[in-house]
């Protein structure tokens, strides 16, 4: 905990998912939320499969997934998920002639069944 | 909002992730749940490692999982469900000699935390 | 239902994803929870861009997510949570320098809106 998931569309060429990591990670130790360091876990995936509604034109999107132990309140959530989506704005050039979205969620895991463990650490 | 993720194993060689995404979110729009064509953001995965049950013969599955901002009905979604299921079942040919299982879940996004921005829209 | 996802980093060259997956669905059979062997549904993902928390020094994770349908007791999640953990441990060695965190989580599929079919069974 926390769990971080980006997927963003293949045909965003100037997205570094790598650095794109680094500095969410950065905001989320910034927000005091998290103990931890250690504890943040992300991940990026490339969507080259991809459909956005249902006309011609080319679009995309960045969709960042932030999963925490629940628990925590909504005015802590949203100020969460508006400073993530801060740093995704401001990742890239976006490319002109391509509409692109850009979302960020935020959804608990259930407490009381989580089980975690570490090696090597 | 809303998102859509397909799921597709790798033994089913006549199903085109492509052509799929595009029924599937032409049902979205056909339902009349969604306001703006646009809004709908959809992706497949072709799932290269996965095992169904324990036993042996060859099984394969595709899963859908359509995430709505929160408030729909039990009964729209519902009816969601049951639309998509239809869809993914007239896709292709599906192989002989292998147990396909298909499936649809609607979860809910939490509509407070949700944030969103669009660019060159 | 069940529905199994496994993620794993690609620093962790010793765990095998295949014998993972038996492994796992195995435990799942042994619970007792589940009816059918053939409803468990498993797949596992390779992880190539990732980062945890903001530190350097080699780190990796290995991330298993069951969805269940709704309704089990939250006694039953945690039984199963720490069994799946427990497999997990032992997968594989893990390697030296690189500190890895295990995790499971159990969530919840919305039972009435889900739908299922299963073709050539």
């Amino acid at each position: 905990m926390p769990h971080l998931h980006m997927e963003y569309t293949a045909n965003l060429p100037e997205l570094n998912a790598d650095v794109a990591l680094i500095r969410l990670n950065n905001t989320l130790v910034a927000s005091g939320q998290f103990a931890a360091e250690f504890d943040i876990k992300s991940r990026a995936v490339k969507v080259q499969t991809f459909k956005v509604g249902t006309a011609l034109g080319e679009r995309g999107f960045v969709h960042v997934k932030l999963a925490l132990l629940s628990g925590r309140s909504a005015q802590i959530k949203k100020q969460l998920s508006d400073s993530l989506l801060a740093v995704v704005h401001d990742l890239c050039e976006w490319p002109a002639g391509v509409e692109v979205q850009l979302c960020v969620e935020i959804l608990d895991i259930d407490r009381d069944s989580y089980s975690k463990t570490a090696i090597g650490h």
